[in-house]
């Protein structure tokens, strides 16, 4: 990593400061006791936890310390651009517009090497084609599947979704990153539908 | 990392729906806009983000992804041991041993050899003896105090600490495995304290 000199420590702690924002960006998934949503920057913890704990079923060219750096910045852009659940209705251009504005802003806010370095890791899991951001991608997908089922239904109940639903819009990209998790979620997901009808 | 088969998955699971209780556990330190105390589990990705934007000012022999390994482990013992906050009283020994408690049922819900790898990168944090540690431990204290400025006297305000206090508890921390960015924030902690009075 290129050494920034501590000069660079108020660019650095404005990053981090606004970082704190993502608290309040709400997601459509609640917590496991459905007492409330859950928010963005726990969503993050969760899922770097997530992909520390399952790193064994990603493919073995999987740099699992980089995906988690991906996880710990991936929805950093939500803070202006807003969150925007996979079952909702949304432009999916316009929202990539947005993204785009807002990562060129926050990660802007950092010193210039490590601005390039930030924003290059996000574009990567944004683009979805490495092994990395592919893993990354299906973490993503699968964790609030388990929220979903804790908390009797979560934002499957708030959209009225079906299990081919989840099929199509998740498990085609769960699948494609950590095809034996997708096997024992899938399983389980299935279980809970059934119980539901 | 040991191989860990499909069939562990349930365990995995399992470990990670009870993680999610971190997201209920709440802090003396409150958001940056005053609005709700911080919980332990944003509380975590923010302490991993810190980390890996501030790695520069880390001894040269520390291993980021290491540092926030453990900063995504240090606070989940917290589910079942509470948090304690640095400016308020306790017994130390006995919230130590609760926690040892904690770290055994919750690591203990993994698989063996990946509980054993957790629960080891939890005590080394715990230690704080190698350089991985004591920086993680710093970057943990370092947060607080840029959410207290931000939220206008947040941990501080509520227990009546002094800016002594403040040099006592968490400056010799926070110095130990970041020297640069104590010097950077303490200058501005002082201006804050400065303007109180």
């Amino acid at each position: 990593m290129t050494r920034i000199p501590a000069e660079n420590l108020a660019a650095q702690f404005a990053f981090l400061e606004e970082a704190d924002r993502l608290k309040k960006i709400l997601r459509a998934t609640p917590i496991h006791d459905d007492s409330r949503p859950e928010n963005s920057a726990e969503h993050s913890w969760h899922v770097a936890l997530y992909a520390l704990v399952l790193a064994d079923h990603a493919a073995p060219d999987v740099d699992i310390s980089r995906v988690i750096k991906m996880l710990l910045l991936h929805d950093l852009v939500e803070i202006d651009a807003g969150d925007t659940p996979i079952h909702g209705d949304f432009d999916a251009a316009e929202q990539e517009a947005k993204e785009k504005r807002a990562a060129d802003r926050l990660f802007g806010l950092l010193p210039a090497p490590q601005a390039e370095e930030f924003r290059a890791l996000w574009d990567e899991f944004e683009a979805a084609e490495s092994p990395d951001a592919i893993f990354g991608k299906s973490i993503d997908r699968v964790q609030p599947l388990a929220l979903n089922m804790s908390s009797g239904g979560g934002s499957w109940r708030e959209y009225s979704v079906t299990l081919d639903q989840i099929d199509t819009r998740v498990g085609t990209k769960v699948s494609r990153g950590a095809p034996t998790v997708w096997t024992y979620i899938r399983d389980r997901v299935g279980s809970y539908f059934a119980t539901q009808n």
